[in-house]
C-alpha cells in the first residue's frame, strides 16, 4: 500500500526556493505565473496494517516541521 | 488558479534522502514501512489562460530532470 505526503510551507513563511523557480520561468519566457511554493512530496511504501495515526505521528515526529509546514496525508494512493 | 507539480525519482534511481527517512523512521520505532521514496511538490498560482502545453513545458524545461525524474501535473487543484 502506497501513502502520499504532501509537505508545505505554511503562507507566510518566506520561500527563497520558490522564488527562484518563479524567476526561473520568468527567465524562460512564461508568462501568467504569479506566485510558486516549493514543497516536498513524501511517498511511503507501507503494510496496509499501518494506522493513520501512526502516519499522522511520523509527519509530526519527522517528515514535517510543524512550525513553518503543513502536511497533507493521502492514504492508499 | 492553483496548479500542483509532483515530481519523483524515476524507479531504479538511487533515492538516499528516501533511504534516509526510511532508516530514520525506524529508529522511531515505526514498523511496517516497506520503502520510502523522496519527491518534491511545486505548487504554482497562474493565471487561469496557462494552457496545459506550458505547464508541460515548465517542467521539462525546468522543474524536473526528465532523465531521471517523472512529473505528475494536477491541475486547478
Amino acid at each position: 500500500m502506497k501513502t502520499r505526503i504532501h509537505v508545505t510551507l505554511k503562507s507566510g513563511v518566506l520561500d527563497p526556493q520558490g522564488k527562484a523557480i518563479h524567476h526561473a520561468l520568468e527567465g524562460l519566457g512564461f508568462s501568467g505565473v504569479n506566485d510558486v511554493r516549493a514543497g516536498k512530496l513524501i511517498e511511503i511504501e507501507h503494510d496496509p496494517a499501518l494506522t493513520d495515526a501512526e502516519l499522522d505521528q511520523m509527519c509530526a515526529k519527522l517528515l514535517a516541521n510543524t512550525v513553518i509546514e503543513n502536511y497533507r496525508i493521502e492514504r492508499g494512493a
